[in-house]
């Protein structure tokens, strides 16, 4: 992988997605009351992709296991920081769905399914106060928008390492070979 | 680009991100309301992205001629059927992003801010009704969710492709020399 400067990707991605101190704060205060429910927004989460064809072979004996995690990321989001440390964990994620081979619109895919599924939540929990409940939902998408966009910057240089390996090992090109030439071709 | 069958892309699409026949007919239904309010989420688009400097290379000298198009495509999210005109456009869109270096991560960031930016309009207009509310930004959050599958499918498989020609280009190696190569590997 390529050299990151994780600090600088962290806060470009907080100012891209929204995801103000403010919103963060926000985030940590509903933690209480909204934590025992996360585990709708799983369960539906793993409902919804049992009916989809290419979810199959990801899920396969998996589902109990993956559903933890899920949870686990999903109470995080409302009790960790939005820090280096957490955006470095993001990155490896994005990683790792490349070395699974999961397809790229899985991700966003999941972020989809998650908001909608919050949402009806949230008006159930914070819906007397219409003020604070946009200030939530705000929040909210901010922090799955980040969390969405680190992913996928990962995700997208994990791809153009992954396709250079593939190049070097179909010609059987040494990467020293490869790198000269391309030094070279842009001169 | 490689051969897709976009009606099996939709149909995959808006399973995943919720978009059901119910859901498409809401967004159709408010479209009459919402639509003179879609002009502040495009302004607060731009004035959100002119403050990220990796998106200035973007937008210099460009902002009107986008903000237009950013607009009717926002209109059309409510006024256009889901159908495999829409998706052929959309994966034409993800194309384009790649053919213009645009970054992956900007199309995330997008879908995060006109989520962001409508949930405010969606109260303002919607919210002496929460079950219609509800049900009005379900139905958003999978239109949007579907539209960034289809535009990151393509992203991706336009990367693919661009990455291939690149290596070809960098080692002076014809395709079919290639294919071949590849082609023996795989045995």
């Amino acid at each position: 992988m390529t050299e990151i400067n994780i600090t600088e990707l962290t806060l470009y991605c907080k100012a891209f997605s929204g995801l103000t101190v403010e919103r963060e704060a926000i985030l940590k205060e509903i933690a209480e009351e909204l934590t025992p429910h996360l585990s709708r927004v799983t369960d539906a989460f793993y409902t919804e992709l049992d009916k989809i064809d290419k979810a199959k072979p990801f899920l396969n004996g998996k589902s109990e296991g993956l559903k933890k995690t899920h949870e686990a990321w999903l109470k995080g989001l409302f009790t960790n920081d939005f820090d280096d440390e957490y955006a470095k964990f993001l990155y490896h994620v994005g990683d790792v769905h490349v070395k699974i081979e999961l397809p790229v619109e899985f991700m966003a895919g999941a972020m989809t399914q998650i908001q909608r599924n919050l949402t009806p939540i949230l008006f159930e929990l914070f819906g007397n106060d219409p003020e604070r409940l946009i200030a939530i939902m705000e929040a909210i998408i901010a922090a799955l928008g980040f969390s969405l966009q680190i992913m996928q910057e990962s995700y997208q240089s994990s791809t153009l390492v992954t396709e250079l390996d593939k190049f070097l090992k179909i010609t059987g090109m040494s990467r020293i070979l490869f790198n000269n030439l391309a030094k070279a071709y842009s001169l």
